[in-house]
């Protein structure tokens, strides 16, 4: 060991010691006549001193020759400070540099190892391994681990086993795209990257598990957006013998334990729960950030038929009320319009009325609404004098989802989105199905293998898009952390599903045959969810980006720009294969 | 939740209580008036109980129509049993049925759902949920559950920090054939799935993560050997600021921990080391099964010069001595004979010298040798009276592989290679190089971040093939569980051993480019290990075979047989890759 302690661990009671750290020089301040050295490892920081007359003039010049970042080995007798610092756990102490073995000289780092550093995100990422070295990431990377841990040990104690489930599966158009992997042993075949271990655990249902989970990677080969990467984290769990109610206490729990654990947050009660139904009305979302309210106010009654076109030909009236924001000067509000006609949003226009302190209403279409309409308004929105209300209107599922965007926006001016205030809810009985105008046919909204709720499913042939599902998500903050559904387990229904979603009887004994048969030996009934990890993990960590909680991650191409992948490979490799690249046309 | 408990949790002390439980139907006894069956899942049998007069006929009905593996929910009292069965834990009691909720109908399984099947292999893979369900397959994957969980409890507790590395990365033609994946959004590029995280965990290393482990799958598209598998799991280990010993002793404690928390087996003291030469020369392998002596003996000096053309022209005569085999008839030596001439082995012959009890000899080679020539024989084999030498010969790396084999099958003959003991050795000075025929170069043996010793460096150019590496393995029962070594950490020696395995500079600075940077800045000394897991938990188990430790195992042409995988995929799919598949050629 190049070492005896490191460098988070001496404290007074280690003085006149003899001791031997290694790691990365941080800092060096060379007053000519002392020096000082930051010597940093991933536990902490040391203070190395050496000064003229008291050290070996030859350890002196060896101290002075140091650059940031070279990797270095130091033996020493710890010292008491003369100025002690209080920030510092290792902040009582420094180490009188006895002997100094440089292990690797470093040159200087294309940006500054810091916790506020100098360097762009592209140039991070491209030396990732120096962007790692750095205290915010290493933590970030540190609450991951204790996360995941925590994860199983929670799981283990009610009885879960992780199995693992195989990465090398089968191709299904199913869903979204996957990534293949031609076979050489099989030429002309195909294995595909699972988009999740669906299929595998439902068959451990069956196998009799009872209870699965897996923290496992998962693959997606879609269009990139901020913020997704083609490869992503799930813990993944199924449950044997369970209601939808059992799902969401064990899962709730696990939750609930994690934050106490990892972030020293404890939830009061129960999760607050909405349906999908009632979250889409009150906040035109199905995962509503609920640290702030300004729900939505349908403001049909009192905005339609005053002779305004722009209402009056639209299927809905949405009002929000962003509290004591009357004071807004034109300016501000005409930022707020360019907001929403960016195409992100894509709103036509947006309509304000403030609400004076006076009492009085000024709006953006005086013309058509005279005080006491506006006055109607603000008591349809509950609004106080001081506050100011932003109106939208278009077809209903437009409106929604702009609105949506809006109050999400007002709330982060308004800092309403404290990262470090944690708003959960479950939001339950999704649709099952939903249309899909391109290839004119019902989808799964979640997946084939949700049930339909009982009570719905009588509307099944008459109309599909009614029925309600057993599946649930859990959102915080207005971010989908997981989601689950009770499964399927009768054979027949799941034919006539895969019929609805219109699968050949052909197609699904090809993709989903080994399943459905499975069925016919016993399935019982199950159901589970799954958790995105690395998005649970940033949450948990206050931030709304899930690239700095992983620690290689992929570009917005989907590259690796550090290791430089993907890249061509041999000619020989693909012959092997059977494959043969075709040209990529130019272009336009 | 379809049950109050499970079908392992109720005892006498739960009598007289109104209980459900759900689970699989294992077998059905009806005698008529009185009725039993026994309900499973995954914690146990809980037997149920169905009496004419005594419960209602519409409820014993419903009993005898069940069949082998129908999914129930039964509801009645927990009564004490007439006859107790104290095999079983819930033994002293059984379920007065009540109420029968059949949950889903099973049809026939087409092989037995009991420790003991009557299924084959094949039809075992097929059906593989159902296979899954046999309480002996459960087990070892609960064994490996608590492996993996207590892996990384311990790594924990010993500040390791599990990071997750990328599984989308860059295709190295160093080490085995990767699998790739092509990437739709850069036409004509590919990721390859790690063979290992080797280049990823030093970079962590780099970056200062100090102790780094992941449990994680790795992939070779190796032609497959039995109990090969093409994706596998590793328990993947690095640490800084370390030398060998450091590295030793954390992964002893560890393999010494799984084994007492998951085996309850203690070993005895430090494990035993040997060199790696040292392992070649007394037992013909790397990882010599040490639960049996049976030392290869150097039959040199009494067995040339003789006239026996065979030994003379030999450049080594190696002896074993079976202990108390002297009595083997000659069926048996001839079967010993036709079994080293199996081309597995692929020895010429086999010869043989009995120890007679009255102190005579007896040899197959009895024209060349007499009693006093064959006297020298067992003296230098220690042998006693009943003992038989068994004496192979040939060019010096063949028959101590050969010979290897023949020991391996003697401590098996000899019942010598018991399951349940286990005997671990390290063994260590692995060479850095091997010399390949085919492409006449040398490989790197473990890897090419692999570091050479100090001692043996100054032979790098002259004799390059002597040199010693600062590489290690962990072998138990002659299986090798793991591998590691000290790395490179220098700039310029990682550049040497590129150049010494025939890479050009680009070739180097195009693969590992990323590598070769990053020690530019600051790399500690770094070292670590990777245990392969389902070995690791199969030998762990008492098995041989891992197959049975992994939940969905691919067969010998690397299909899975239940799912059907690899299959071809849609010609839109390679239309978007920018792919074609190529005519495969006939098989002649």
């Amino acid at each position: 060991m190049y070492r005896t302690h490191h460098c988070g661990e001496l404290r007074s009671e280690n003085c006149g010691t003899s001791v031997t750290l290694s790691g990365w020089v941080q800092t060096v301040r060379d007053k000519g006549h002392i020096i000082w050295v930051d010597l940093r490892d991933r536990y902490g920081i040391t203070q190395i001193v050496g000064e003229k007359g008291v050290i070996e003039d030859v350890v002196l010049d060896q101290l002075k020759g140091l650059n940031r970042e070279d990797v270095v080995q130091i033996t020493g007798e710890v010292i008491e400070r003369y100025q002690k610092n209080p920030e510092m756990p290792t902040g009582d102490i420094e180490i009188k540099a006895a002997k100094v073995n440089i292990l690797n000289k470093a040159i200087t780092p294309p940006f500054t190892i810091e916790n506020e550093t100098d360097g762009g995100e592209e140039l991070r990422m491209k030396y990732r391994y120096l962007d790692l070295r750095r205290n915010p990431i290493q933590e970030k990377l540190k609450l991951r681990h204790k996360v995941s841990l925590e994860t199983r040990k929670y799981l283990d104690a009610v009885d879960f086993i992780e199995v693992e489930t195989p990465y090398l599966i089968k191709s299904t158009p199913e869903g979204a795209r996957d990534f293949v992997v031609p076979s050489r042993m099989n030429p002309g075949e195909f294995y595909a990257l699972p988009q999740s271990p669906q299929t595998f655990k439902q068959l451990l249902m069956v196998s009799g598990f009872d209870r699965y989970y897996q923290i496992v990677k998962c693959f997606r080969d879609e269009d990139l957006r901020a913020d997704r990467q083609p490869e992503f984290t799930q813990i993944d769990c199924e449950m044997a013998f369970v209601e939808q109610e059992d799902v969401l206490q064990t899962f709730e729990g696990l939750i609930k334990h994690l934050f106490k654990i990892c972030r020293n947050h404890e939830f009061e009660g129960d999760f607050p729960r909405m349906t999908y139904a009632e979250a889409m009305e009150r906040f035109g979302s199905d995962k509503p950030d609920m640290r702030f309210e300004m729900e939505f106010v349908d403001l049909n009654p009192v905005a339609k038929g005053r002779g305004f076109g722009v209402f009056d030909s639209a299927e809905q009236v949405l009002a929000i009320n962003a509290k004591d924001c009357a004071g807004y000067t034109r300016k501000q509000l005409d930022k707020l319009i360019d907001w929403v006609k960016r195409p992100q949003v894509g709103a036509k226009g947006l309509i304000y009325c403030k609400c004076n302190e006076d009492g009085s209403f000024k709006s953006s279409v005086d013309k058509f609404f005279d005080q006491d309409a506006l006055a109607a308004w603000a008591k349809a929105c509950k609004a106080d004098k001081g506050d100011l209300l932003l109106v939208l209107s278009g077809d209903l599922a437009t409106v929604r989802s702009q609105m949506n965007e809006l109050r999400l926006h007002m709330g982060d001016e308004l800092g309403l989105r404290n990262p470090n205030v944690f708003a959960p809810l479950w939001v339950l009985d999704f649709p099952l199905l939903e249309w899909d105008e391109e290839s004119g046919r019902y989808h799964a909204m979640h997946h084939p293998f949700t049930s339909p709720k009982a009570e719905d499913f009588h509307l099944i042939d008459t109309d599909p898009g009614k029925v309600r599902a057993n599946a649930y998500d859990l959102a915080v903050n207005g971010v989908e952390l997981g989601g689950g559904s009770i499964r399927i387990h009768d054979k027949k229904l799941q034919a006539r599903m895969f019929e609805l979603l219109g699968f050949s009887d052909e197609e699904a004994k090809a993709q989903f045959g080994f399943l459905m048969n499975a069925f016919e030996y016993g399935a019982p009934p199950h159901g589970g969810l799954a958790f995105g990890f690395d998005r649970l993990v940033a949450t948990m960590g206050g931030s709304e980006s899930i690239r700095d909680y992983i620690a290689f991650p992929k570009n917005n191409s989907g590259r690796d720009v550090m290791i430089d992948s993907p890249a061509p490979i041999d000619a020989a490799q693909l012959t092997e294969l059977f494959l043969a690249t075709k040209a990529v046309p130019e272009k336009q």
